[in-house]
């Protein structure tokens, strides 16, 4: 169950200038290897030996963590138990290299370090701090899996090579402050100053992790036995740690070590971690969750979650907003599928009593530092990272959700309070923009429910979602089904007859036959496009509703399925005139709309007002709607029809 | 000189116990009648009245600095020497307006509080964290006018009525860095912890802005001796101050003053105000430099600028790169107009040695606290706002460079290390749907010159955008001329007569006569598809090259001229084939390509390569072009064409 090694005492107590054991002067010996290797010129670059003073300062800690401490089987480089030793940083990677390289056996020397190739790289390089949020988000993650499955199953730890600069960003600021609320003390952060580096502006960085719930530790990065005493302390402590490596005195350079102490079966890593790899089988092979366990990390859905998820989840409905109704898919999911992990920020409930279902781990207003965390937890496994936040607040989150589509993994966004809807003094705060830059985005979804029934598709195909990260874009608002058969459906007269469904992305609510417009919507807008539908019947002119609720996944559809939808393949009329209505930006909406489509929507940002007056103030009402079409067709209103129109609006 | 008020020491070091000065007992009354403005029910809405307990902790210590600090005129609310007052959120504009009509003799309360619309409210709200990080920069322009102008005509402070949780974001965290390390001591924060903040969480926010170079200092809200105590302190404070306004002890609640106390020309306020304006605009009059303040205040250029700037920039002109002629804009810019401000984050400038001109701020890392600062500094006024950053560093600028554009403001950004050039060993961490997501903002414009010629259009351009924001996207290498007769024109035969200029945002630069093809493209993609012409021309295909360089612009053009560039006025011949060529996400080109257009760039994010095989990778070369026009023409490559072909390439 100790599966870390825990150091003898003496190896602590000792001064520096004690006499070194024998696995000391290892230690002391590989990490003169591991500078040989960085400074090898065949495996330099420019932008390497830029950061040389640090990768030295850094080598001797590194190589006492690796040799010492570190859960790394060269064997299996990926299996679950494993430690994350997380190198954000491209200026970091030959420190992983050189480990690398003197814990193999055999090493490939042709595999490159890329994330995805190499399976002992953790994370693709990105932004600086995102490294920091991203492990803040794995030793999350092995937390929630250790409280489900014990100890004896999860039991690893999480530590970053970060860089000094790192710690000064708003990402890692804000996930340190979750680090330390959420008390991960299986989190290390090993960093040493920049030579550039001014002295003060470092002890502060290290005074803000210090407030923020850390134990910080300075450590003299060239004496071994501070060096094993601060990792004896970094297991022991009760909150995430910050190792700072300050150098002191000379760095020690014995001669370099024996070939055969440097690789090969019996190195002090390799030894170390398949010993741990095999009796954490051992124990797998025993342990009476080991199915569940393996699914799990594997990434797969239970057999009959298809079936099951919906029943349990149409008991659980309470109201019928998109909103409402994925947030009941959440709390039945969590039933389902216990590895969901949720992650809240605070902006998913302001201004509405939607409650998150328990448990989930709130983040306050920290949403670029969480949305790296459930990237983080994604990258980790074994979890499905979910995380609820407010609409507007996607533009933090979007570094870190970029990088987690780049890394083409499995993120569940629900994004809470879209729309207008709740734009009552919020002086133009709302979303615009958002939507076409996320559809922007390679790899991510974006799903825009219409109905409770469209939420239900959307949330399954969402899990469903090969590529990365899926996004839910939820209104908080009544959403009546358009195809009921109340006042809000469209009367028979424009044939009300549909084609397709929502799992396809987009799909024909009514009016399939004979139409002369197609008026294409998402979201709440789509019961404008239904009640414009009915006007237009009144004034004799045909139009279909279309639902476009996820364009990534109608794009994935076959051209002739998408012509239908659209309205284009019907060679006996002329083609139908196209009408995008949402309540957001224009771009990108010619995709679906043509040359000469018409889009009614937002161009400019939103307004301070209630939401029904930012409705009438951008025309997106079933009046301006229906008045812009016949202005198109060169349709004037019959006298009649615009009586019959005042009785319906 | 010496405008703010600096109280009489005796009101200093009575203790609490002291009997009541009048002026004190003044200030105890008026905040009386604040708190009871803010309990009129008339005001209140159900969002206001969460915040009572917080609003009515901080009605003392506001009214005190209303009372007998802050520069406020009821008659010219917008004088350029006041003292700014930021109410960031929605939540505290109560204080606001209670303030206002208690220092206005005849307050308007028609008049919403919204920016924009009445002269007091100095910001639009947006995200929390945002109005620290204005005010930062706010109080930087304050720094920078001082020391051009003297502190005759600019010595104001700025004041900041903060939320707590404002003071846990990124984005606050990262702007109080900088304010700390810019010694902005004329800046001022007000908080007070929410009721249902832990104490502490709240310790840990004031020990993280102790540790960023602030002086934190925690004051009894309910004991007026200790608030003028800290309101001096303040004053002389060296560093930027966080005040913490903690209660302690009752709330005094004496009666309320008598009305012609409240308001009239004899409120404190008021008169202070009054009297500061006037012996300022005295200064004014009688200041050398009268002419050009008044310039910079209104926002105006030179009136030669337009002249003088390009003879000194081709004279200060190193390299032809778009990165290296838009740096070398700057540095002549800012001798022509001296109240550009220049910040400059640390990815400007990495991967490559252009140097950022001086003087500028540098930002470091903290590229979200300083897009916040650029838009504090243009609604701050008298200073010309540029950003120099990274381009794949914008996605951390979006959130505030989102409320620049929100509340109009004109702000420069010049992104450098623009497109794949850079991504040796990124790991793909390059930029893609960037552009797409930044095109989608609105009252952004987004230029991408393509050569040396265009990138003095551009930089022109942007300056005279009226909208708000203007960026310009910028390569570092060299981007030979592509009109110029060496190899990269196109050959005489494509018809080489060009049609706009680049100032339109979009214009032929070759073979507008008889096209089949239309290759449009922007910034370094301009060489791919002059490249590409000329091989189509080789196979007897005629194609223009359209460059793009900004889609704000040209969309702003006639539907005349747009459609003489892109090619679709021929009613001779067939409509010519548009193809769009751009290293980037393909999203929002169908509103230039049409239904049948063909877009060559990128459909996913990059990868780790030098950037020629990321170039292959897509197949954004001349080659790829002319095979994908060449399939959809249904031309067969003729012998001759492909031995010349062989030649060229």
């Amino acid at each position: 169950m100790a599966t870390h090694t825990i150091l003898a005492p003496s190896a602590v107590q000792d001064g520096p200038q004690a006499a070194l054991s024998a696995q000391d002067a290892l230690v002391i010996r590989l990490a003169t290897a591991a500078r040989a290797l960085l400074d090898d010129p065949a495996a330099q670059d420019a932008a390497q030996s830029h950061n040389a003073t640090e990768l030295h300062q850094l080598c001797l800690v590194v190589t006492a963590l690796w040799c010492r401490v570190l859960r790394y089987d060269p064997a299996t480089p990926d299996w679950p138990d494993r430690d994350r030793f997380i190198v954000p940083s491209q200026a970091m990677l030959p420190l992983l290299r050189a480990m690398l390289l003197l814990s193999t056996p055999e090493p490939d020397t042709t595999l490159p370090l890329d994330f995805g190739l190499h399976p002992a790289v953790e994370i693709a390089p990105g932004p600086a701090g995102q490294g920091i949020a991203s492990a803040v988000g794995m030793a999350l993650a092995e937390e929630i899996l250790a409280a489900r499955h014990g100890r004896s199953l999860v039991n690893h730890r999480t530590w970053v090579l970060a860089r000094d600069s790192d710690l000064l960003t708003g990402i890692a600021l804000e996930a340190a402050q979750l680090a330390g609320r959420f008390g991960l003390n299986r989190l290390a952060v090993l960093v040493c100053p920049a030579p550039r580096t001014d002295p003060t502006d470092f002890s502060d960085s290290l005074a803000r992790f210090g407030a923020s719930g850390w134990s910080v530790r300075r450590v003299n990065a060239h004496s071994l036995p501070a060096i094993t005493a601060a990792l004896n302390a970094t297991l022991r402590a009760r909150k995430p740690t910050l190792l700072a490596c300050l150098p002191d005195g000379p760095n020690p350079h014995p001669p370099m070590p024996a070939e055969e102490e440097q690789t090969g079966p019996w190195s002090p890593t390799a030894r170390r971690g398949a010993s741990a790899r095999r009796s954490w089988l051992r124990r797998l092979t025993r342990h009476r969750a080991r199915t569940q366990f393996e699914r799990e990390q594997a990434g797969l859905a239970p057999p009959l979650l298809s079936e099951d998820w919906p029943r349990l989840w149409r008991h659980d409905l309470r109201g019928n907003s998109s909103q409402h109704v994925a947030l009941a898919g959440l709390r039945t999911l969590q039933i389902l599928r216990p590895e969901l992990a949720v992650l809240a920020a605070a902006s998913s409930t302001s201004g509405s009593a939607h409650d998150i279902p328990d448990p989930h781990w709130p983040c306050g207003l920290q949403e670029h530092g969480m949305a790296g965390m459930l990237g983080g937890m994604a990258l980790h496994g074994g979890v499905l990272a979910c995380g609820v936040a407010g609409m507007i607040t996607i533009d933090r989150m979007r570094p870190a959700l970029r990088m987690t589509a780049l890394m083409r993994r499995k993120v569940l966004y629900l994004l809470t309070n879209d729309g207008l809807a709740l734009s009552d003094g919020g002086g133009g705060w709302q979303p615009v923009e958002q939507l076409a830059s996320l559809r922007a985005m390679p790899h991510l979804a974006v799903f825009r429910p219409a109905s409770a029934q469209e939420t239900f598709a959307c949330w399954q195909a969402a899990l469903l979602w090969p590529e990365g990260p899926a996004l839910l874009v939820l209104c908080p608002h009544d959403m009546p089904d358009p195809t009921a058969p109340d006042g809000n459906s469209p009367p028979s007269g424009t044939g009300a007859s549909g084609f397709g469904s929502a799992t396809h992305g987009g799909y024909v609510l009514s009016g399939t036959r004979n139409r002369l417009v197609t008026l294409i919507a998402s979201g709440p807008e789509v019961a404008v496009a239904t009640a414009a539908a009915r006007l237009l019947a009144v004034q004799g002119i045909r139009a279909a509703v279309v639902s476009i609720c996820c364009w990534e996944v109608f794009a994935r559809q076959t051209e002739a399925y998408r012509a239908t939808v659209l309205g284009s393949t019907q060679n006996d009329t002329p083609s139908p005139l196209r009408v995008g209505i949402e309540a957001a930006s224009s771009f990108g909406w010619e995709r679906w709309l043509g040359a000469d489509g018409i889009f009614i929507g937002m161009d400019d940002f939103g307004i301070s007002a209630p939401a029904n007056a930012v409705y009438e103030r951008f025309g997106i009402t079933a009046k301006a709607v229906c008045g812009r079409v016949m202005e198109r067709l060169g349709v004037v209103a019959t006298e009649q029809g615009s009586a019959q129109e005042a009785d319906l609006s």
